[in-house]
C-alpha cells in the first residue's frame, strides 16, 4: 500500500525497479523484495546500512549484503556480463561510492574494471592505468574534494565519461557541491554528471551505453 | 601565440578541437580557424553572435553562419551521418540551445530528430511523439523553468538521456540553477546532466554514444 | 506565561490555533492544550515525536497520537466532513509529510483521498489515478528529490494544486530546496507552494478552499 | 513549427494557453495569436514591452496594450465577471506586478479590487482597508523588500492568501529571494506562494479558487 | 596561555570582556573567570550548557546559572539599573534567545521589560502591549520563521529597534538566514540587525544606547 | 493614487516619510513632494540620479540636488543641529554611500563628522582620527570589500557603531554580501548592521540615538 | 580629500600603494598619481579601461597604458628584475587576468615567464612546458571554467603555487565561484588562493616570495 | 589495494605524502604508515581523533599523538629546523587549527612562533606582539567569526601572509564561509587563502616559502 511497484519498468526503460533503501524500514524492504521476486530475476537495494541489512537477511537469506557499497543483491546467474565499464576514483575515501556503482553495474550484466586512488595530486598514477581505462566502453570517474580528475580523464579518452562528485571533503567543499560544480564546468568535452554520491545513477547510465555498444559484439 | 591548438585531440578523444567563440575577437577566431584548417576537415565555432560572425565571414567566406544556434561551421561533406539522436525541448525559448546541440551533432556526423515544445504543461504533446523519441539511440532533453520534462522522458525510454538545463525563466529560476538541480535529482534513472545552456556538450556526449552504437550498424 | 494563546483566531481566520510541537517540551504542550480546551472543540499538535507524545498522553489521555504523521489530535465528532481534497505523493518516503497533511485536513472537517507513490519515474501510475484526482476540489502534491510530479499534475487538472516539497533526497537536493525551486518555477499554471515538509500548511490552505467551495453543496 | 499550441488546455485545466512574451519575437507572438484566435475567445500575452507591443499591434490592431502591466489582451465581452479577488501591494513599486495580476484576473472573468501601498511601515493604512479585503474570496498580497505584509494579512483574513514576492529592493534582497523566503516561512497559516514577480501565476490560482466559490452564487 | 584577557576593554568600550562559553572547556571557563575576578565586579559567560555549568559551579559556587538563557553570572550588586529596554519575541521558541538578551542587559545595569509571544499571526497581541513597548528607550525584537514582527514594530515606535533573527524554523528558513534577510530588508526605518540567535549582541547594543540616554535622567 | 503618503509617520516614529526615488518616475516624485509639502517642513528623496533630478528641479526649483549622494532635499532652516554622528569609510569608493548617510543625518538635524578612507590596509590612518571618532555619540562605519574596519572600530569606541556594508568589490565579494556577513559576525561587540549600501538606514538609526542622547544636552 | 594616500606603506609592507582604478574617475586617478609621484619611483594603476586611460594620459603623458591588462604604469628604470615567476593559464580567455599579474610582477621588479593556454583538456601542452615552470621560484596558475589545472600543477612542482580563479565560463560557473571553490579544495598541497580575477593580488604575493628567495642570489 | 601511495611525491613536490585521517579506519592508517615507513623518515597523519589514535598506537607505538592538533607524527630527528613561521590566532577557539598548522610546520623542519588570542576586538594585543610577528619569514593568520584580523596583519607586515578561516562562529558564519570570503576580499595585499580549518595546508605553503628563503641562511 505504501509502494506502487513499477512492474513494467524493465519493459519501458530496460531495467527493473531498484529499491532505494534510505528512509525505508527493514520491513518495507522485505515487503518490496517479496513483491518484486515474481517478476524480476535480479534484485538490487542500495543505501542499506549493516543493521537494517541484518534484519532483512533474517527474512530473505537468499540476498547477499556488501558492507562497503551498502547493497543487498540477488544476482541473475544466467545473465551474461558484456563489455567493459571502467570505474576510476581520485582517492581512497571515494571507494564507497565506487562500489555502489560497481555492484550496480555488475547486477545489470556489465564487466567492471576498478582503478582506485589515482587522483591528480600524483597524476603519474593515472597515466600508469591509462591503457586499461581506454579499453573500456564507458568510464565512470568518481572524485570528492575538488573533483579535478574528471577533466584530466575527459581530455585523454575517446569514450563517454560519467562523472560522480562525492561528499568527501570539508569546509568550502559544501558537502560535494564543489566537485559537482567542477564537473559541470569541465573544460574537457564528453563528460556528463550525476548527483553527489550517486554511484547507482552513474552505473545505470554506463550500463545503458555499454550494453548498447556491446550488443553487436557478443 | 594566444592559443595552443590541440592538434592531437581528434586522435585522443575522437573529435577535433572546437572554438568557443564567447570572449574571443573576430580576429582571434579567424586566426584559429586558419591554423585548424590544415589538420581538420570540419570546423565548428559556437557562441558567435551575428556581428562577430559577419567580420569572420569577410575573411573566411567558406564558413556557414546560423543565427539561431550562433554557430560558424565547415562541414566535412564526406562524413556519413549515422544513427539517430533525438533532441527534445520543453518550450519555444529553449530552441536556441537545442539548435546549438543539433548543429554540433550534425557536424560530428549524426542524424538528428528535432521534437520541440512538448513540455509537461501539455504532456499529451510528448506522448504524441514518444514513438519517434524511442527510436533514437540517445535522447537530449532541453528545458528551462523547472526542467520537469527530463524526468518524464527518463521514465519512458530505454536509451540514455542527456539533460541540458537552460537559463530560460526568471526570479527563483536563478539563471538556470533550478532546472540544473531538478535534472541532477531526477527520480528517473538513466539521466546525466551537462552545464546550463550547454547544447554543445550534450551533443558531444550524445555523438560519442550514438557513433559507438552505430558503428556496427553501418 | 511563555505563550499567549490566540483565542480569537478561529473568528478571524476560520481555524483555531494549532500547536507546533517542535522545540516545545511535553510540559509546555500539556499546558497549552489545557488552556485551549475551554474555547476549542478540536485540537491539533504537529511535529510531536513518539517519546514526547507518550509523556503528553499520560496527562491528557483523551488525545490520539499518530506516529506516521507525528500528530496529537482531539477530533470534534460533530463536525461534518465536506468536499474532497486529494493528497498525492511521488514516493513512499514522502508519506510522512502526506499524513501530516491528511490528519490536518481531516481535523479541519475535510474528506481526504490518498494517492501515494505515483511519481513520474513510472508515470502510468499517475494516469491510472487521474479520474480520482480530478474529482477533488483541491489537489495537494507532495514530492521530494526533484519534485517534477507537481508540474505534470498541474497540467492535467482544472482545480487548484498546492505543492509541498519534501526534504527526501541527498546531495544537490539541498534539504528540499531543489523541489521547492522546481515547484516555484513550474511551467504549469495553477500551482502555489508552501515551505519544505509543510504538510500542515498545505492542508490548511486546501481546507480553506475546499470548505468555501463545498459550503453551497452541503 | 517553433510552438505546439496546447489547444485542449482550456478543457483540461479550465483556462486556455497564455503567451509568455519574454524572449519571443513580435513575429512569433503574432503567429501564435493568429493560431489561437480560432479556438479561443479571449487572448492574453504577458511580459510584452512597449516596442514589441507596437509591432504586434500593427498586425493585430484588435488587441489592447497596457504599458503598466506589459500585457496584450483580447477580452471575451460575453464572459461574466464573478466573485471578488483583492490585490494588495506593500509599496508603489510593486504596482507593475499587481497590474499583471489584475489584468490576468479580469481576462479570466473575475472582479478585482485594488488596494495599493499599504505596507507595514505604516500599518494603519492596511487596517483602513481591512473590511474591503475581508470581503474578497481570495486575497493576492504582493510585496518586495522583506515581504512582511503577507504575514500580517494572513493573520487577519479567513480566506486563502496567495503571496507574490517582487524583485523590488537592493543588496541582500537578492533579486526577490528575500521576500520569497519570508513568504514561504510565514508564521501565519493560509498562505501559499508563487515565483518572484509572477503576478500572472497568482491571478491564475486566485481565479480558479474564486470561480469555484462563485459558481453557486451567480 | 590559551587566552589573553582584554583587561582594558571596559575602559575602551564601556563594558568588560564577556566569556563566550561555546567551544571552551569547563576548565578554561574556570581559569578565565578567576583571572577576570581581580579587575571586574560583574562576570558574564554565555552559551554554557547545563553539564558544563555544573562543573564550573563546583569550583566557583558564587556564580549563578540560568538554564533558559544558558548563562553563568556574577552580578555587581552596587550597579544601579537604569532606563528601560523592551525585549519582544514573536513566538515561544524565541524565548531562549530573549533570555540571553535579558540576562546580558540586566548584568550591564539596565531595566528590562519582557513582552513574549506577540507574533504577527495574531497581531492584536502586539497592539495590546504597544504602550509598554513605546515607553522603552530601546526595543529588541526577536523572531524566527520569517521575522515579520520586526517591520511591524519598526513602523510603530519612535525609538531604535535592534532586531535578532533566530534559528527557529525549518526547510527554507535556512537556519535563520530567512529572518536575518527579512530584517535587513525591512521597509520600516530605525531597525538595525545582529547575527542569528545573538541575544547577547543585541543587549550589548541596547545597553550602550539605553545608558547613554539615561545618564541624564538618573 | 499610486502612493498612500504616511502622514502620521513623524508622530509615530519621530521622522516624516522619505521618498525612495529608485523605480519612481520624475512625475511621481514631483507628485509626492507636492503632497508632502503641506505637512512637512523638510523633505528628502534618496536614490535620484542626475537626469531624473533635473526633471524634478524644473517643477520644484526650491529643492537642492546633490550628485554624490544622489539626494534631493529641502531643509528645515529652523531645525537645530544637535550632537555628533561620526561617519567613517574604509575607502574612497564608499563615499557615495557615506554621503547618503551624511545628507540624511543633516536633514534630520544632526551634526556630522566625516572621516573618509581610513581602511585597515593602512590602520595608522584610523588611529590618527580616533580622538575625533570617540567624541561622537554614534559612529557609522561604511566599508566594502571585506568590511574589516567595522570590527577594529568596534573594539576601540564605547558608543554604538552602526555598520553599512557596500557593494564595492568584485568576484567573491558577491555584491556586498561578503562585508555584510563580516559585519554580522564581528568579534567586537556594540555593532549592529543595516542593508548593503543603505546609508539612509544607518543615518536614520544614528539620528534616533543621537537625538535621544542629545536632548538633555541642548 | 577623497583619498588618504598611505605614504608609509612601502616601509611597512615592502611595496608602495597601488591605485585600484575601478570606480574612480580619471580626475581622481590623476590627482592620486600626482600626490604619489613625490614619494614613489614606480606607479601602478589597475582596472583602468581604455577611455578613462586616454583622459589620464592627456594630463600625465609619462604613464604607459596597456589595453590587455588594463593598467597604467610608470616603471622605475633602476630597479633590478630578479628571480623568476611563472604565470600559467588554462585558456586564451584567462590572458587578461594573467597580464594584470604579469605587469604587476614586472613593475615590482620580478622576471616573468608566460605559459598560456595549457589547460587540462589537452594536458600534453602542460607537460611540454613543465621544465620551464619548474625553474620558477613561484608559479601563478590562472584558470576559469572548473579551474582543474591548478591541482595538476600543484602535484608536479616543489615551489609555492598561487591560484587565481577567473570569471570565464557560464551557467553554473557562477561568475568564477566554481573555480574558486575548486582551488580552495584542491587535493594537491602547496596551493593558496586569491579572489576571482585578482591577477594583481597573485602577483603581489608571488613578488614577496620571489624577492625574498632571490635576495641571496643576486 | 585501497590506496596507491605516492612514493615519488617528496621528489616532485619537496614533501612526502601525508595521511588525511578523516574517513579512514585505524586499520587503513596502520597499513599506510607501514607502507610509508620504508621510504620516509618522518610521518604525519592529520584529523585523527583520540579513539582512532589509541587503536593505531597499539600497533605502532613509535608514533606520537597530540590531542589538540589531532595528529599522529614520527619526527625525523636529524632534520634541522630553519627559519621562522609565525602562527597567529584571533581567538582561543582557533587554537585547534593553529596546532594542526604548528605540528605540520615542525615536522617539515620549520621553527614556529605561536601568538594566540590577539583578535581585533582588543587590537592592542596584536600590537604588543608585532615585533615578533615581523621577524617571521611567513605569517599564518587563523581566524573564525568574521576573520578581520587577517586584513589588519596584512597591512602591517612585509612578508607573505597565509590566511586560514575557521569554522568557529554561528548563524550567518555559515560554517566558516564568512571568514573565508572576508580573507579572499581583503583590502590588504600580500594575503593568500586556504580552505576552512585547513591548518595543514597553510603550514605546507608556509614551509615551502620559509625553507626556500632560509636555504641561504643556514
Ligand atoms: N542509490 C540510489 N541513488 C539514487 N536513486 C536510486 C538509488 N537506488 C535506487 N534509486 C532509484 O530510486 C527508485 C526507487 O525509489 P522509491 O520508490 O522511493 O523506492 C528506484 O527505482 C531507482 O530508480
Ligand atoms: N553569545 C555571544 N554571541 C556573540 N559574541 C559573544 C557572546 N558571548 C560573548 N561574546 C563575545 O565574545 C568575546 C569573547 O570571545 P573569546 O575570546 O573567544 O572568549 C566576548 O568579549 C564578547 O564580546
Ligand atoms: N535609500 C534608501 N534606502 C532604504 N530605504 C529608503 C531609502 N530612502 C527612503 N527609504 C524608505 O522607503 C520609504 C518609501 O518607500 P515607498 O513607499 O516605496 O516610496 C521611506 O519612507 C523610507 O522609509
Ligand atoms: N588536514 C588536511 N587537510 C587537507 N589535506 C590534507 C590534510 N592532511 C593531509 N592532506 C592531504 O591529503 C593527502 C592524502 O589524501 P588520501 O589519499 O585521501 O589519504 C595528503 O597527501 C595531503 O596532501
Ligand atoms: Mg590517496
Ligand atoms: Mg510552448
Ligand atoms: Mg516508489
Ligand atoms: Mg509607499
Ligand atoms: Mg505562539
Ligand atoms: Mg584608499
Ligand atoms: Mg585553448
Ligand atoms: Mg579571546
Amino acid at each position: 500500500d505504501y509502494a506502487k511497484i513499477d512492474t513494467t519498468r524493465a519493459q519501458r526503460t530496460g531495467y527493473p525497479e531498484v529499491i532505494y533503501g534510505s528512509g525505508k524500514s527493514a520491513k518495507q524492504i522485505v515487503g518490496i523484495v517479496k513483491a518484486m521476486k515474481d517478476s524480476q530475476k535480479s534484485i538490487l537495494a542500495t543505501r542499506v546500512e549493516q543493521s537494517k541489512a541484518d534484519e532483512v537477511l533474517k527474512e530473505l537469506p537468499f540476498l547477499k549484503y556488501d558492507a562497503v557499497s551498502q547493497t543487498l543483491t540477488l544476482k541473475d546467474k544466467e545473465r551474461v556480463e558484456v563489455g567493459n565499464i571502467a570505474i576510476v576514483t581520485a582517492g581512497t575515501s571515494d571507494i564507497k561510492v565506487a562500489e555502489e556503482a560497481a555492484v550496480t553495474a555488475e547486477i545489470f550484466g556489465n564487466q567492471v574494471t576498478r582503478i582506485y586512488d589515482v587522483g591528480v595530486a600524483g597524476i603519474h598514477r593515472l597515466f600508469a592505468k591509462l591503457d586499461v581505462i581506454r579499453q573500456a566502453n564507458v568510464v565512470i570517474v568518481i572524485a570528492g574534494m575538488e573533483g579535478a580528475l574528471t577533466s584530466v580523464v575527459g581530455g585523454l579518452v575517446d569514450h563517454p565519461v560519467i562523472a560522480v562528485p562525492t561528499s568527501i571533503g570539508y569546509g568550502s567543499n559544501l558537502g560535494g557541491m564543489t566537485p559537482l560544480l567542477t564537473m559541470l564546468n569541465s573544460c574537457s568535452s564528453g563528460i556528463s554528471v550525476v548527483n553527489i554520491d550517486n554511484g547507482f545513477g552513474a552505473a545505470y547510465n554506463a550500463s545503458m551505453i555499454n550494453r548498447l555498444i556491446s550488443e553487436e559484439h557478443i
